[in-house]
């Protein structure tokens, strides 16, 4: 982090500011106050020990901005005990990763001096998060000036005023020397070249960094897949030989590097501390509400909500919602197999270029209503995984990406399963499968990076003008900066970029041997991802804050699954392509018997690979090992110091 | 422990002996002398500070007895400190279980008085055997007298003698009076009653306590299958649905069951403090060895020996050989059913009683020499896994239960396999299998039990009788149990025991709806098996050191399995049942693809709810969570009064 970097010519702070905290408008004066010196107090009389300063911006046109925006930083010797708080992992002179602590800093690879550079500036604006999420309630009984705001002992503050709008919301700030930097390095050199994860992870941290670690790496997965399938696609290989053995590349393929991914993540992972590290206590979500009750294991009091009432709130109205949702979506799938019927005898009646194109446009609509129902799905989705009241933001994510999840696939798929098991047309399929994935393609890069950076530069473009009306020529960096990125959108976190990588592996994997120009077509959209996605990272969102995060979590067994249900589609499209059946002339009782047990052949072939790679590379697991026998051996040699000291009192 | 018991009269030590050492009869005396020094030597000298004394026995008839016979004790002190050095979990007064330490004793729970009775004596020969096993080397070059055993600094002292044979055995004692009240409770009172757990824990160990908790799930668990099974034989009930009924009930209850085992084992594991108590470094196994090197984990010198030279033998030599074995299997299978169609031939040419008869001897023969291959096999695969030279003993456990779980499998089912889907022939699978199922049976109670027990018995006659001879009709218990439990048997773990029930499992699961009868013999056989077990626990073998054990390990995933498969050989069967064909008169196809269709949901519907079952129940995850928040929680306070104190003295 460079605290050199200072922005005392704007003469709004003598500190470097590096989150900002927007509260309401019209909060009380009183709240402001208690907030503040909450913030500043020492950290034994139970406050956070930041420093906090207000940012007033100039009234303009007659209407007055908001007053109540402060920037929070902190002094470097706070960062440093906040970073053993939070369980830093970091390098130490052996090369291993270990647990930051303050008294033996200097023992670690990157402390030089005292340890200006040694934390991240994502690192610090993640310790500051958690020291503002974690500054609780002592005796008061609610938020001054506001009776209805109950506050209990061990409450946190941030998390109720959040949760009733108060705190509109606080976020880090944008560097932007470092994001020019990063942004070169990224995305607007030429060169071909790898991503620089180490310094996305640097400014953006460690989930993110991952996110696009797994879009590089499952990019070139995909190439192999991409290379193999050209020549299918150009010269119509449909021998049976050949056939089969893209299948079973694909699927053997697939599985192996969905195995080695768990070996890079670990790898990464490790190197960035976050392998070994210790998950905090999480806190319970800002939306959750209950009766007051005892919080079995913190035995403080809080909130308790009954898990029996949430069970039937989701098994009697969620699950029942999610299977109308999925009717619906049958539904809208038989009206757009009707209207290709339809277009198909207009084609048929009178043959023309128009009628020709017209053959497309149920496929189009189709992939556009898909896309529309998806989005207004995930809003009831989100609305009725709320409404369930779960009480940790990691249940509360479980429980959205099942349900977004099991509609997605289903609104994606369903058609492709239909045209290829029930009504068994493969030209068909090909075509639906083609005219699917590239406009859910086309609608995801505009909806997802193009659309959000067009408003976002249009309210910049807006911004700027005002604030040059306003204060003439003069340069308010940091007042600017805050006032442009107080208005950016809100990055939501990884969900939907690992939702779109999920649909394009059902595309390539599902119907592989049936379109095998699908993992081409979607190796080029990932390149263009790759670079939309970081464009949107720097310069449509308000910068995230770091998560610490080990693995894709849920999504390497979303993954897994897909591959797994690959290996039974594959397996019976074979089963059902014409090739295939002229082998078996006389019994075709013969040939579905070959197939399935071909189909558990692989299956148990995939078992055993996951279980015979090792999920962690030996030289990690031999570090993880060294650093869990040291803390053993340190353990044991203080105890027979303390039982020879006891033995000496003893003898004395 | 009942430190109480004292065994004064016998002159031989002044303390309760807990453990006995037979060094070989002809160990130099220096090394004799080195080494009970460094057991007596107190610990910061690196000894392992333990209370030793000699046994010796009265010549008899000419023949000198070995005098280097040692029993080991300790002090209560040393065990409490032993008990925090193995990281015992006990129980603590808000009844969560916590890591024992010396400085908290008080707040154990059952921590009373100077803690006589904290301890159970399987714990306390636990740590015993801890302490022994972790005594090293200090500046030693070699055992004194003994050139050729070398020692280097950290090598474990007993793992090199018994490497070598200087050391013969270590072994617990048995305590009379705990073990008459074990096994009455156990197995000689009448009434029905659940087995005493908690009991067998604390003579024998969390890992066989877990096995016996197993043997009785497992039996409660197949009593419905065996409950529904009996109508089925009785009224020959081979109706569609009926069948069917059958087997999904079955399918859907051994997933369930394995499952709520698991949950089970968590809170017997948890009650015993097993569940989150780490594990300690793994020495190497005492047969291991290498050029000297240095281990990358420790950094110490220790012999190294190449992974890639032990790859090579695991798929050069040892593969290849356990293929050999299964063609062997299948040859002995072949040869087998040649002679069943020979007896069958006698039998329709002369029918009568005698040749009626001869119908089973081939099916017995094949039973008892499937049993002889078996034995034969783990002979080989004990040797070719010693060759293999793994380091640690966990990991030549895993690869040796690898290697003799897939030949039993196969060698087991193979001709099951062959009867049920090659010559599809149900009347002969139901007759083989009964036969198969109870021959094996028969044998392995006899092997198991009665014959150990019998040989026993003989040696126990004699010893006794040339020990009254001797001393005349003084009493001299302590030497008589210590002559007589040297030359008892040595219990090699419950690897048999499960393997026993993991084939038992198979022949209930795997062709259920062909033999319903088959969970009834199980349930019968296993009641015996429960009393034969203990019994031989208690009397036949040495008592066996305590294994801590969190769960049944790789046998958990073996049962899994087992009923993985079992799905597939189900359906199977139903789908080649007539009764199951006369539904689909016209296409075998549409009948094949259904079945196909429900082996599917089927397996989709197993891992589900494996998925959704939490493996560990609630009230105890609560706990855990108390535990890691409470930790967490100590470490914040500790921090935050550094921070103060570091604060005050920059400030004065």
């Amino acid at each position: 982090m460079q605290l050199g970097l200072s922005f005392s010519d704007s003469d709004v702070s003598s500190f470097t500011p590096l989150v900002v905290l927007e509260l309401a408008y019209d909060t009380k004066a009183e709240a402001i106050t208690w907030l503040l010196n909450r913030i500043r107090d020492k950290q034994q009389n139970g406050g956070a020990e930041l420093l906090v300063d207000q940012v007033l911006f100039p009234a303009q046109d007659g209407q007055k901005s908001n007053p109540n925006v402060f920037v929070v930083g902190s002094t470097l010797q706070r960062l440093l005990n906040g970073a053993e708080d939070v369980g830093l992992f970091k390098e130490f002179q052996d090369d291993t990763m270990r647990a930051f602590t303050y008294a033996n800093r200097e023992s670690f690879k990157d402390f030089e001096g005292d340890g200006q550079t040694f934390l991240s500036e994502a690192e610090c604006q993640y310790i500051i998060k958690h020291e503002l999420d974690t500054l609780r309630a002592k005796t008061e009984e609610h938020v001054p000036g506001y009776p209805k705001l109950k506050l209990y002992p061990g409450k946190s503050v941030v998390r109720r005023l959040q949760s009733k709008g108060v705190l509109v919301q606080y976020f880090p700030l944008h560097n932007k020397e470092d994001l020019k930097r990063l942004s070169f390095s990224w995305y607007k050199k030429i060169k071909l070249s790898f991503q620089p994860l180490d310094d996305i992870r640097c400014y953006f941290g460690e989930g993110l960094a991952l996110y696009f670690g797994f879009l590089e790496y499952f990019t070139f997965a995909l190439v192999p897949m991409a290379l193999i399938g050209i020549p299918y696609y150009l010269f119509d290989w449909e021998d049976y030989d050949k056939y089969v053995l893209f299948a079973v590349f694909n699927l053997v393929w697939s599985t192996v590097f969905l195995e080695v991914w768990k070996r890079c993540s670990a790898t990464l992972a490790y190197g960035w501390g976050t392998l070994s590290r210790k998950k905090a206590f999480e806190e319970p979500r800002p939306g959750f509400h209950g009766a007051l009750g005892f919080n079995p294991v913190t035995g403080r009091e809080e909130p308790v909500y009954p898990s029996s009432k949430r069970q039937l709130r989701i098994y009697l109205v969620s699950v029942p919602f999610v299977l109308l949702c999925l009717y619906l979506s049958f539904y809208v799938m038989m009206v757009y197999f009707d209207m290709e019927n339809w277009a198909i005898n207009i084609y048929h009646e009178n043959p023309n270029f128009a009628t020709g194109i017209l053959m497309f446009v149920p496929s189009i609509i189709y992939a556009v209503v898909i896309e529309i129902m998806n989005l207004l799905y995930r809003y009831a989705a989100e609305f009725l995984t709320d409404w369930e009241n779960h009480r940790l933001e990691s249940s509360y994510q479980n429980h959205l990406v099942l349900k977004v999840l099991v509609f997605n696939f289903v609104n994606c798929f369903a058609s492709l399963f239909y045209i290829a098991f029930v009504m068994q047309d493969m030209v068909l399929l090909r075509q639906s499968l083609a005219t699917l994935l590239i406009t859910s393609q086309i609608l995801n890069q505009v909806m997802e990076a193009f659309l959000p950076y067009w408003l976002q530069r249009r309210r910049n473009k807006k911004a700027h003008k005002r604030m040059r009306r306003l204060m003439g020529d003069k340069e308010l960096p940091l007042l600017e900066q805050v006032q442009l990125e107080t208005e950016m959108n809100t990055y939501l976190g990884t969900f939907d970029d690992y939702l779109e990588q999920f649909l394009l592996f059902g595309y390539v994997s599902l119907f592989s041997c049936v379109y095998p120009l699908a993992a081409v077509l979607v190796v080029l959209n990932n390149i263009t991802e790759v670079y939309s996605d970081a464009f949107k990272m720097c310069h449509v969102f308000k910068r995230p804050f770091s998560e610490p995060a080990a693995n894709i979590g849920v999504w390497q067994l979303a993954f897994e699954t897909m591959s797994i249900i690959a290996v039974v589609t594959n397996c019976a499209l074979i089963g059902l392509s014409p090739q295939v059946h002229a082998y078996f002339p006389e019994s075709e009782t013969q040939l579905i018997l070959v197939v399935v047990a071909i189909e558990h052949i692989l299956l148990a072939f995939k078992f055993i690979l996951a279980f015979v790679i090792p999920d962690v590379p030996k030289h990690i697991q031999v570090k993880l090992a060294k650093l869990e026998f040291d803390s053993l051996e340190a353990l044991k040699k203080r105890k027979i110091l303390e039982v020879a000291e006891t033995g000496d009192t003893r003898n004395k």
